[in-house]
C-alpha cells in the first residue's frame, strides 16, 4: 500500500518553517509497511487544498492531512475535504460538550470560532486529541471504486505524535496486509563520517538486500538499515548478520545498539551501577544539564549540577580556587578538573563533570578561538580532561561539548 | 507571482532526510517578490513526475525542480518534464565535450550514463553547473496560453545554491514586475490561540491586502503579516497600520514587535537596565538557563545558577531550609519562592528565578500531578510565585515553564 502526506499551513511555505510531522509519520507507516509515495505542503488556502484532496484520492491508498484542524478562520482542512469528497460536515454535540467542559476546567470561556472544531465529516470515526482541542477524523471505504483511507490530524507535532500512536496504528495495522520489516540502528560517538564509511562501506555494500543509511549530527553518526522479506525471521537474519559485522569492526566506539540516545544510555548504565552525576557548565550554559534530565525518571541518578557563567560562581559552586582561574584563565585544562572535582565534592555523587570553553561567535582569542573547550570527568579512578576545537556555530559547539561529556561518562561507565 | 517547488528523490520520502533546498529557494523567491503557494515531493518515478510538472504547470507561474538530473536510471526529472510539456529531448554536443573534459581532467573514462546529462529540452536555456557533472535548464514562455517559467536544478544543496544565485536570479528578475513586499512578526507569550485570535480577528479581517498567519508553539503566539504593494512605502503603511492596531488591542501581552525572540527581549531589558539573572531551577533541569545563555554575550547579565534536582541540593546551593521541604514538599508555592530568593542571594544576582513542578510522564500525584509547575522570581520588589497546570508531555511542560519564567522577568522589567 502506498501513502501521501499533506502538511497543511501557509507557514511551512515560508523560508522559517518546515513539515517535520511527516518524518515521524514516514517512519511508522514504513513500520506497517506501507510506502510513502508523495508529499506534499500547501497553504491555509481552500482551493489549493481541494486539489490537493482530489489528486491524492485518485493516486494513493492512504491519505494523511496534517494541520489546519485548529480553531481561525485560517484552519480550512475539514471544509475542504468535506468539498473534495463531496461529504458533509454536522457539528457533533459529544465533541462540543467536551470541548465546552475542557475551556471550564481551565476557568476560561469557550470562543464561538471553537465551535467549527467539532464539525466531523459524515462517516468519519473522531479520534480523540488529549493534548489539545482539535479532534482527528478518519474515514476509510471507497472513493470512485477504490479503497481508501482518509486521515485528518492535527498540526502540533506532540498532538500528531500521540493521536497517530494512540488512534491510527491500530486502526491501520487492520486494514494493512502483515509486512515483514526488519529495522536495526547503531549509533557512534564522536567519529568523522568519512572515517566511518570508510570502515563499514566494505561491509554493507555486499548486501544489496539490506538499505544501509549513513547520517550525520553533531558528534553522532547513524547507521539505518532495513530489509523486507516474505518473512520476519529472514529480514532479521540479514539486518543481524550485517549489523554483527559492523560491531565487530566498530567494537566500543559504538554507544546505541538498539537506536538508544546516548542520554538513554549513560541513564543505564549509571542505574546499573548504582552510581550517581553532578555537572558543573559554563560554556554549554546547562545544555548537559538539560539533556541528561530530558529522560523521566533521571533524578535516580542525576543529582543535579551548576550552571556557573560568572568566575565568582565557578569558586562558589564548584570550589574553584581563585588563584586558579587567575593563573590559568577561565577556559583551561585545570579550571574545567577543578570544576569536575569540585562539583563532584559538593553533590557528594559518583562522577562530577566539568566544562568549559569559548561557544561564540564572540568571545575568541588567538590563544584561546570559538570551539576550544575543555571537558573533564572526575571519579574515584581520578580527573581526566580532553581538549577538543568544535567547529560550527555556538549552537553545534555546545551540543558537540555535552556529547563528548556523556562518551567519556559512558566510557568510563563501560 | 506564484512558485511551486518540487523536490525529486525516493531518499526525501523516508523518514531519514527531509528536502530542505525549498528553504533557500523560498527566501530567495520571497525576496523577488514571490509566493511560493505549493511544494512537493515526489520519489524516483515516471508517472508521479509527470502528474506533478503537468499540475503545476496548469496552476503555478513559476516551477522548480531540484534533483532527479544525475546520470542513474533512477534520475528521470529531464524525462519526466519533457514528456509533461510536450517537448523533445535534445543531446547537446557541446555540453557532451564539456562532461567528456571534466571526467578526462580527473583521469576518469564516462560512463554511458552520464550521455543523458547532455539532453536538453527543446528551448531551454542550459544554466551552467561549476560543482557538478548535472547542467541546470530555464524555459520560459507561453503553456496553455499561460507565461510560465520552468527550472530545473540539481539536488545537492551547495550545487543548488551556487546555480540560483549565478544563473537564475538576474533571469528571474528580468522577468519579474518590480515588487515591493513589507513583513512584521508580533509575538505573544502564555495566551491561548483562540484568545488571541478572538481579539485580533476582527482587526486583521478588515485588511484583506494584508496576508496574516498565527502561528502556535508551546507558551507563544505569533501573529506574521505581509504585504503586498505597488510601493515599499504603501507595503509597509498597511502593515505598520494593522500592526500597530493590534499592538493597541493587545497592549504589553506583546514580547517582542520585531521578531525578536523572549530571551533576546529579557537580554535587551537587563542590559539596559544594568540588571543581573541566577536562576534555580527543579523539574526544567537547567532547560531555562540553557535558553538565556543560548544567546552569545549572555555573559554580561546572567551569572548562572543551579540545577537542584535532590533536595540536598536545593539547600545547598539555593538555601532552601530543610525544614520547608519537609512541611510543604519539593513543589510547592514555598519552595519555589524560597530557590528564587535562595539563589539570588547566593549569587548577588538583581533577580533570582526558582522553577519547582513535575514534568512527567512519571512521578505526579492526586495532589501534585503532571504538569503543576512552580514559577517563583525575587528582586528589589519582593517575590511573586505563579502556579500552573501546563499541559502536554515532559519536553512541552517543561517548555512552558521556562516561558513562564522568561514571560515574569520580562514584565518585572517593563
Amino acid at each position: 500500500m502506498n501513502a501521501e502526506i499533506i502538511a497543511v499551513g501557509s507557514e511551512l511555505l515560508t523560508p522559517l518553517r518546515q513539515d517535520t510531522n511527516s518524518l515521524y509519520l514516514t517512519e511508522k507507516l514504513n513500520e506497517l509497511g506501507v510506502e510513502v509515495r508523495f508529499k506534499s505542503i500547501v497553504g491555509d488556502e481552500r482551493e489549493g487544498l481541494v486539489a490537493a484532496a482530489k489528486l491524492a484520492m485518485r493516486r494513493s491508498d492512504i491519505i494523511i492531512f496534517s494541520g489546519g484542524l485548529g480553531p481561525t478562520e485560517d484552519d480550512l482542512t475539514r471544509e475542504a475535504v468535506a468539498e473534495a469528497l463531496g461529504l458533509k460536515l454536522n457539528r457533533d454535540p459529544q465533541l462540543l460538550a467536551k470541548l465546552e467542559e475542557r475551556f471550564a476546567k481551565r476557568g476560561m470561556k469557550m470562543s464561538a470560532n471553537n465551535l467549527k472544531q467539532a464539525d466531523i465529516l459524515a462517516s468519519a470515526a473522531v479520534l480523540p486529541n488529549t493534548l489539545g482541542t482539535a479532534p482527528g477524523q478518519w474515514i476509510s471505504g471507497k472513493y470512485d471504486g477504490q479503497e481508501r483511507i482518509l486521515l485528518l490530524l492535527p498540526g502540533p507535532p506532540y498532538e500528531l505524535k500521540t493521536m497517530f500512536d494512540a488512534e491510527c496504528i491500530s486502526r491501520l495495522r487492520a486494514k494493512i496486509p502483515p509486512q515483514h520489516i526488519a529495522r536495526r540502528i547503531l549509533k557512534i560517538a564522536l567519529m568523522p563520517e568519512s572515517q566511518v564509511d570508510a570502515r563499514v562501506s566494505p561491509l554493507y555494500k555486499a548486501y544489496t538486500d539490506v538499505e544501509t543509511t549513513i547520517l550525520a549530527g553533531a558528534g553522532e553518526i547513524q547507521l539505518h538499515f532495513r530489509c523486507r522479506k516474505p518473512s520476519q525471521s529472514e529480514a532479521e537474519a540479514r539486518v543481524e548478520e550485517l549489523a554483527g559485522k559492523i560491531e565487530d569492526e566498530l567494537g566500543d566506539a559504538i554507544f546505541s545498539r538498539k537506536g538508544e540516545t546516548i542520554e538513554q544510555i549513560v541513564s543505564y548504565l549509571l542505574q546499573m551501577r548504582g552510581m550517581t552525576l553532578a555537572v558543573a557548565e559554563s560554556c554549554t550554559g546547562g545544555l548537559l544539564a538539560e539533556r541528561i534530565t530530558s529522560l523521566s525518571g533521571s533524578s535516580r541518578y542525576f543529582l543535579g549540577g551548576a550552571v556557573v557563567y560568572s568566575n565568582e560562581l565557578k569558586t562558589q559552586f564548584a570550589n574553584v580556587p581563585k588563584t586558579l582561574i587567575d593563573k590559568h584563565g577561565a577556559v583551561s585544562r585545570e579550571v574545567a578538573a577543578a570544576m569536575a572535582e569540585g562539583i563532584r565534592k559538593r553533590c557528594l555523587s559518583s562522577y562530577g563533570v566539568g566544562i568549559t570553553g569559548v561557544a561564540g561567535p564572540t568571545g575568541g582569542t588567538d590563544q584561546k578561538p570559538v570551539g576550544l573547550v575543555y571537558i573533564a570527568l572526575a571519579g574515584d579512578e581520578g580527573t581526566q580532561v580532553v581538549e577538543r576545537n568544535f567547529p560550527g556555530d555556538r549552537k553545534r559547539i555546545r551540543t558537540f561539548a555535552t556529547q563528548q561529556a556523556l562518551e567519556m561518562i559512558r566510557r568510563a561507565l563501560l
